[in-house]
This record gives C-alpha cells, sequence and structure tokens, in this order.
C-alpha cells in the first residue's frame, strides 16, 4: 500500500572487529539494506579500544561491493568524517556529540542523511536545536531516542518513550529508538523494540555481534544473530498492525 | 483461548465530583467491570480540593448497585482506609504512600487485590520490597508504573517503560501502567498505552473525564469519554496481536 | 551576642541498640543537649532490623534523667507516634513519610518541635506543602534537606546545596542538612557539614556509632565519636566567622 | 605563608560585547589577575548570539596589554582554538564540549592551563576520564562543577557539592566551581561561593556584567560589579580560615 510507512530496522556491531566477524554476520543476513557498524569507538577512557579506524576503510569498501548494502556509522570528529566519508551513507553521531555544533554543521554540508543521538541528558529543545545545526531538511535527519539517566541501578538508562511520542507529535523529524543503549541488557531489547513501534518511532537501532560474549565493547547488550532473527520475525509480524511495513533487508525495498 | 492472558483497563476521573458526572460517565459506558474513581484526593497543597472524602459512599454505593461495577479507589491514611473498606473492591495505594509501611500493612489485611503505585523516584527493589510489606500473594497485588521525575520540562513524568519490562521478567506480580499520570499530557496517553502493551504491561489505569475542561483536578492529563472509546476500540484490536485480551467490560469477562 | 544565630547539630546513633552503646556514647559526650537516635527505623526491606521500638522506650527515659538531654527520635507511623509521645522533645519525620499527610497532621498536633526531612525526590514546592500540613508555628518546623537521588554512583545521594540557599531565602523555616544520608559516606560528612554552614543551614543532623564498623544500620556513613569530636572543635571556630554560635551541649546553652 | 593554598576567583562577563563594556569593567577591577569572558559562544539555538568570535581578538589583545591581566576563554571547536590561541592564557572547555575528545587532545597539546567544565549529567569516571584526555600534567587542569540537572523547576542546575569533595579527596585536580551556572539565579551566588571554599574547592568561576538587565546573555545570573565587590570582601575574610589565600588581582599574587 502507498500509505504505508517504512518501520526501519538499522543493526550491526557496536564495533567492527575484523573480516572475520564481518563474514559470520553477513552469512546470516546477506541481504540486509542497512548495516551499521562502528570504525571510529568514542571510548570514555582513553585506554579502551577506539575501533579499527582508517584501517577498517577498505574492510568495509570490499564487504560493500560484494553484499551492497548501505554502510551507517559514527563519525566522532572531524577526522573520522574525512576518512569516512567515502564509504558512509549515513551518518550517524552519537551521543557525545550532540552538543558539538561545528560537527554537526560539517556533518549538513556532506548533504547525505543523518542519524542524530539525543545527548545523556538533553533536554528535547536542546536535542532539536543540535538538529537545526544540521541545516539540512528534515527528512534526511533521524533523531535517536537513546536512553537518559536515571537513579534506578538495574538498567544503565531508561528510554524516554515520552519522548519518542512528543517527537513525533511535533517535529517533521523521523524518531529512532535505540533499545540496545537504552537499556544496556540484552533481555530488554525485544520489549522495548515493541514498545518503540507501538509508540510511533519510525525505526531502531540495534546492536548485534555474532558472539556476544567475546565483543571488544558493550557485549552485555549486543543480540546474537539468532535473536535478532527472531526479532525481525516478531517485528515482520506486528509492522501491519500498526501501519508500518518492516524495512530492513534488500528485497524488502520493493 | 485458555493461553490468552488478560489486558486490562482501569478508568475513570481522577476525582469523583457529584451524581451529574457519575451518571454522564455510566451513561457511555454502563457495563464497564472496574470503574476507578477518587473520593480521597492526597494533594500537594492542603489548600486543594480534597475529594468528597466520606461524603461519597453512599453515592458509590448507590451507583455500584445500578451498574454492577467493581470499585477501584485510593487510601490515603487510615480513616479513608476505615471509610472506604465497605466499598472498593481494589484498593490503590498512591505514590506517596508507597513508603508508608504501616498502611500498606494495614491493607494488606483486609485481602482485598491491591494496586500499588510507585513512588516519585523509587528505586525498583524499594518498589518490590513496599508490595512484600503487603504480605498478600503476587496475584493480588499489580504494581503501577506511574512516570518518574526527570530534567525534561516537556511533560510531568517519564513513563520508566524499562521498569515495566524488568518487573515482569523479574516478579511475580501483575504491572500495570498509568499513562495519565505518567505524562501529564491527554494528547500522549493513547501512544503510551500502546507502548505498554507492546512492552509486557498488564493493564492501564487512565483518567477519563466528561469534561476535562472542568475537572476539579488534574483536567489537562484526562481523556474525553470520546478518546476513551476510541482507545479501548484501538486496543481491542491490537491486544490479540500481543496475546492478550482486552477486558474493561463486565461483558468482555466471559 | 544577641543577634547571633545559633548553628545546631543533632547527632546520635542511627539506631540505638542497647544500654551498652548509649552509654559508651555518654561517656564522650555527657552534656550533650540534643540527643538523636533510632527507635523505630523504617527499612526498604521488611527483613532488615526496624529498631527496638517499644522496648527501647525505658532505656532512653532512664538515660534522659540520667543525662538530662532532649531526644530527637523518629515516628515512622500511629503507633510510633503514641508510643514516643511521652519521650521525645522534637519529633522527626522522615524522608519516607514526607508525603504522608494525615501522620503530618497527628504531628502537628502534639505541639512540639518538629524536624521534617524531604523526600528522595521532592519538589521545593511539595516540601514546603508538606511542612504546611503540619500547622505549627514556622519556628517550630526545621526543614532537613538530606541529598536527592542522582545518576550518580560514587555517592548514594547529593546535598543539594542550591535548595537549602533557596529554603533559607523564601521560607521562614530553620534549614538543617543530614551530611550523612547525604552523601553516604563517612569522609564526605565534614566537608559537607562546613559547607551546609557557610551556604546558612542552621544545623546539621548527624549519624555516629561508637563502633561503626558493628553498626546494625548504616554503618559506612557514621562517624565514630572521635571523629565527631573533630568535626565539633572544626565548626566551634568557623561559626563565629558566619555569625552564628555552635550549639550541641548543654553548656554552650547559656 | 608558604603552606597556605590559594583560592582562586575568575570572573568576567557571559560574553564581551564591545569595547565599552570592558572598560566599564576594568575601571571597577583595574588590577583583575585573570580575566574571563567569552569570545565565542555555545548556544543551544543557532539563532542566539554567538559572541563576537575572532571580531574581538584585537579589543581584548590591547585591553590585555593596558591592562596586564591574564585571559580566560572558552574554546568551543578547532577554529575558535586556533583564532584564540595567541590570546588566551587559559583554555577553558565547556560543558558541551566535555565528551569531544578530539578538542580536548588538540587543546592539550598547547600545553596551556586548561580549565574544564563537568558536561550537564556527566558521571565523575566520565569527567576524569576527559581530564585524561588533555593529556597534561594534573597541575594544568582545573576541574569544573557547574551543576548537574534535576527535576527541580527553582533552580536551572543543582551544584553537586558532593563531587567537589569527591574529586578533591580522589584526584589530583585543582577543582572550581561554577555558582552562575550552577545556579542561573544571581542571589543564589554568594551562598554558593561560601559554600565551595567551605567544601575545599580550589576556586570560583562567576559572571559578571556591568548591566545584568541588558546582558545580551544569562543576564538573571550575572553579578553586578558592586556585588562582585561585596562578595570578594566576604571571601577575603573567609578565605583564611579555611587555611586559604584569596587570589583575584595582580597585587594579591605576591
Amino acid at each position: 500500500m502507498t500509505d504505508e510507512q517504512d518501520f526501519n530496522i538499522i543493526f550491526g556491531p557496536c564495533a567492527i572487529e575484523n573480516l572475520r566477524q564481518l563474514e559470520h554476520f553477513f552469512k546470516t543476513f546477506p541481504d540486509l539494506e542497512l548495516f551499521r557498524g562502528g570504525l571510529y569507538k568514542m571510548r570514555t577512557s582513553k585506554a579502551d579500544f577506539q575501533g579499527l579506524r582508517g584501517d577498517g576503510v577498505d574492510l568495509l569498501m570490499n564487504a560493500k561491493k560484494r553484499y551492497g548494502f548501505k554502510f551507517v556509522s559514527e563519525v566522532v570528529d572531524f577526522e573520522s568524517l574525512a576518512v569516512l566519508e567515502g564509504v558512509i551513507d549515513v551518518i550517524q553521531v552519537g551521543a557525545r556529540n550532540m552538543y558539538n555544533y561545528e560537527l554537526l554543521r560539517a556533518v549538513g554540508k556532506l548533504e547525505k542523511p543523518v542519524l542524530l543521538k539525543r545527548a545523556f541528558s538533553a533536554t528535547l529543545k536542546e536535542f532539536i536545536n543540535a538538529a537545526e545545526y544540521i541545516s539540512l531538511p528534515p527528512e534526511k535527519i533521524t533523531l535517536c531516542e537513546r536512553g537518559i539517566r536515571s537513579f534506578e541501578p538495574s538498567y544503565r538508562n531508561v528510554v524516554d518513550i515520552n519522548a519518542v511520542i512528543f517527537l513525533k507529535q511535533r517535529t517533521q523529524y523521523k524518531v529512532f529508538v535505540d533499545p540496545s543503549h537504552g537499556s544496556g541488557a540484552r533481555e530488554m531489547v525485544s520489549p522495548l523494540s515493541r514498545a518503540a513501534l507501538a509508540a510511533g518511532a519510525d525505526g531502531l537501532l540495534i546492536e548485534v555481534h555474532p558472539d556476544p560474549q567475546s565483543a571488544l565493547s558493550d557485549g552485555p547488550q549486543a543480540l546474537a544473530l539468532s535473536d535478532m532473527h527472531q526479532l525481525i520475525n516478531d517485528l515482520e509480524k506486528l509492522c501491519p498492525v500498526f501501519g508500518r511495513k518492516l524495512k530492513w533487508s534488500q528485497k524488502s525495498k520493493e
């Protein structure tokens, strides 16, 4: 139907680690439309693994040729923006850079679609203002709610489901939810995904890993590939009920 | 089907104001199974309208006889517990009383079903511990997430959807969501309700008012009766998708 | 000097445990003017030590006769209010009961001075409104800031020093700070105490314990008696600089 | 005395507006040692006044020659770092850039003292890690607590006084407090300043304005020059009590 809206799932590993990890991943999801993976990681501690960085670009170029996906990746600064410019199709700006207006301006100049994550405790006014710094038409910008900080120690963040609703009602932007960072707990990802769909979100950003136990970063929140399969099947059934069409593989395009 | 679980909606006005309001309400929802309405209001300011209190008991008794509903109402202290004991079927304990362990103990002794709301910034450990003070079997206790306080000024509270998921995964209690207090904004109630269902909640607690503009308390978050109708229709369709059966009227019982 | 204002320190153990603990305490502080100690404890878990309760009343009566102090203790409900009525001189209402308006009304009727603690995430408007439920002249009511919940895991709470200033500037109530609960960490108690004095607070509520390692509750935040001595000496010197006179022993009265 | 520690006050207008404003300011404080003023402003909305930017450099160069102060100013990105490099003596990095690790690395390379503000809801671990990205010896880095976000609407932020104490006890960095942003309210600046000194902070960052009513940004929190004078006199007396020597003018140097 023509008036049906898409519901997108963008997924992939928090950090791209090596060729083997990529091949394992695409064996399971060969037709993925949008592949998300980190080459540059912004880590709280400068001692942590910071990603393959520039060394991963060739790896990705080859993978794109072979599997035909579009690549979504985070730029963490000007250097990474310059390095990734030729290989990324959707530019992700992370929570820590939401207030980095200079970077937002530079990102906007490339005129590619932008996925902007909400800063840890940003007000919605600040979030919307940050999107305006990108200076692109609203259909090119996706706002991503990724959890706010709270006093509750049982999970890393609280998905601000009210924010999803508010942003859908008051802005023209697409609104995604990141249930992986929004909870920090694998077992909460599926119910949070369903809630996001039901609340009116336009899509999800999800971390998966072929082998979550051995992930170099954020393992506890990554879905195993089989769980991701299950979630896709689940959402496939749910989407039509909410007037949505699930879109995640190149085949679901037409 | 036997393995289908109920999804309950409990609704009614924040405060019961007079006979006319009640009759207007039951003209629209004559078969309501569970009617929720406040006789005792716990108001931040002692100058605010505190409910009909004891004066409303006869009103309610007569209405129960006529319409056959079960009555859910908040006890705010020992006096109200004593006064309402004969007329309430489900005892609601509000957010401000979640730490009132003496009241929780007394409420438990009546052995009626209890609906316990989470305090403004209670941790889940505190919430669960409060439920234990009631000393009733888990199937008699419903925990109600009603929004946590945040720094965001656009809405009164943030529904902690993570909490709903966590409580369903880790406890035996039924878990409800109150989207009215959880947002303080009428236009967010429907999407929050859908999100609650999708996240795995067992039911909703919703404020309605025949004429929200003139409500003596919490008008801006109350649904008009026609909106409530719409929401019920909406949920009627959604429930089966989540393996639930909507239960709100006496007819939906069998 | 007549225009000098008092700065009060109220201290004692979180929970009164036995005669030995009391005697040990009063050997070090025989002239204490206001002694604070818990007989009824409001514990998150119903399995935790809940205080000596009524069994401690005689103990306290005897101690009062012998040492001449005034007793400050928390009432947690109506029962404890009835039991403690004859032995307490200042009625403490804890954070968990700040919204317990019925209890506040009953407390007010005794016309004794009241120490009201701020609920975990109460707004100042709610705090002030709760004080009004007590219905006593402002000079009989002391508001106690005891820390708000935050996302920071390094300490249990954050002393809202802005609140202390705001309440002093906008209300007629005395304002105290509880640095013990306000941090949950012994080593932060002294600097927090100095900051409270400097910000304009009228006094402190501090937990001490003859042997913090073996305390039945809240050990990690209790000061050893020697540390308390040190803090008193410290504040004795600081008070005059802020136009205050330290008041903690019966000798500092005249 | 040699074992006395300095307590520094850095102050000036939020935004440097024009020559007249500067001259007015230095007429009142001709011997200021450290002058803080914004040339680049990071504004939530891209429509707001963003500072004189590069156009203000000559103005500042001339003022420095005439009055001999050292200049503290915020760099908001690489461009401003390049433009201000020749004129700033202490590099301020604002709350919005605390996670901008690339900028922190570049700032560190200049080997000038750095004043790093805490992000809106940064944990202390993140704050300390950000300081490590600067890669300078601890004596060259000052951490500035500027208030955390809370649910309380009466003030813009809450000064996390616990953080000041924790950072002094656990790190080697100097720790400042910004009572202007920490409250957003002029009348709270003096008591917050006293509390910061008493808690163990090493200094203050304060906004003043010759005519707060007409300030182009953040007027409601700026002190009038006469109030600043008063605060200095106040702190002059208090510092020795805390083993500190107030340092703010070139004369207080020797």
